[in-house]
């Protein structure tokens, strides 16, 4: 195997990235100066040697504490629950939220063997009890375990004095009710606000 | 700038790779063993080091001749002229070709001051007078520059004694071979006219 064969295979291990394309790429590199395939390999082996949870929130960091968990103008009384790391990126991007994050690092999902303890729901609930949280927001994603797992958590949130809110389910915004499913245009419905 | 973003930025400035798929391929090698981006890494600092053009063809290759010229079971009369020598991996993933190569390093361009000179156009003419090659199959892309490419190379090779051919028009028109399925290949392969 030659080491062209072997970017190539590496490549098209990514997901989304096909064996025509892994070669696309990896010609690509040996066209452009070589400082460019160092720099990618660098944050390659940087991100295995560095990236590790937040010991809080469980986000993905390189320090204890991540920048979210230790920035003093987030509202630390308001704590929006994903599943994963890279949720918190989608909605970072987003711009509108100002509070802090909690991790659970997946969904419920028995048939994967994914169940309550296998997510960061004991670390989340001893956060609320500490940290004088005062809206839960849940944001696992809205497919069947996201809602199971949501549903769960905030049976689980029931004993303690703390608001638990679900993100809002609808059509997304730019979007086109003849693309959207039946499903998404009955929670639009059922969710309608006055005007 | 944390090494997440270090990475997403790397992974975004490859070809058909913006910036939302970047992240979604760091997070995946997040997920993944380190082992993998460990082997990625590896696999592109390889690529840098190792990997040079063949002296006689100017194929991509890890040692001084690569290994399709000193296969001795390729047919050393037959040699097909490529643009890239990631064209020589297209042709031969068709499995039809069984000559060896020679690869020009780009197709003449005026507009962007691609001259003949720029191309190895005078080691390919050396290679017909000195390796009894009996005939050179033109296989430069079947763009504006290809035809151009094939027709000036086939005019420096009239003094020489040998068959000159040029892939069929099997290819679509203004297309690319790194783009093209094997079968169109190898029809465009056994099509070829003599020029």
């Amino acid at each position: 195997m030659s080491v062209i064969d072997d970017l190539t295979t590496e490549l098209s291990r990514l997901p989304g990235i096909g064996r025509k394309t892994a070669q696309r790429l990896t010609y690509h590199l040996l066209r452009q100066p070589a400082a460019q395939s160092r720099r990618l390999a660098e944050a390659l082996v940087a991100l295995t040697e560095r990236v590790h949870p937040c010991t809080r929130c469980h986000n993905l960091t390189e320090t204890p504490l991540c920048a979210l968990c230790t920035d003093p103008r987030r509202d630390g009384t308001l704590v929006c629950v994903v599943e994963e790391a890279s949720d918190i990126a989608s909605i970072e991007r987003a711009g509108e939220f100002r509070g802090r994050y909690h991790v659970l690092g997946g969904r419920l999902s028995p048939l994967d063997g994914v169940g309550p303890d296998d997510l960061a729901i004991a670390s989340l609930l001893a956060r609320v009890a500490a940290e004088g949280i005062g809206e839960v927001i849940l944001a696992t994603n809205p497919s069947l375990e996201g809602e199971a797992t949501a549903l769960y958590v905030q049976r689980q949130l029931t004993a303690q004095p703390v608001r638990v809110t679900r993100i809002a389910r609808g059509l997304p915004v730019g979007g086109d009710l003849e693309y959207a499913d039946g499903v998404t245009i009955a929670q639009a419905i059922a969710a309608r606000r006055d005007m």
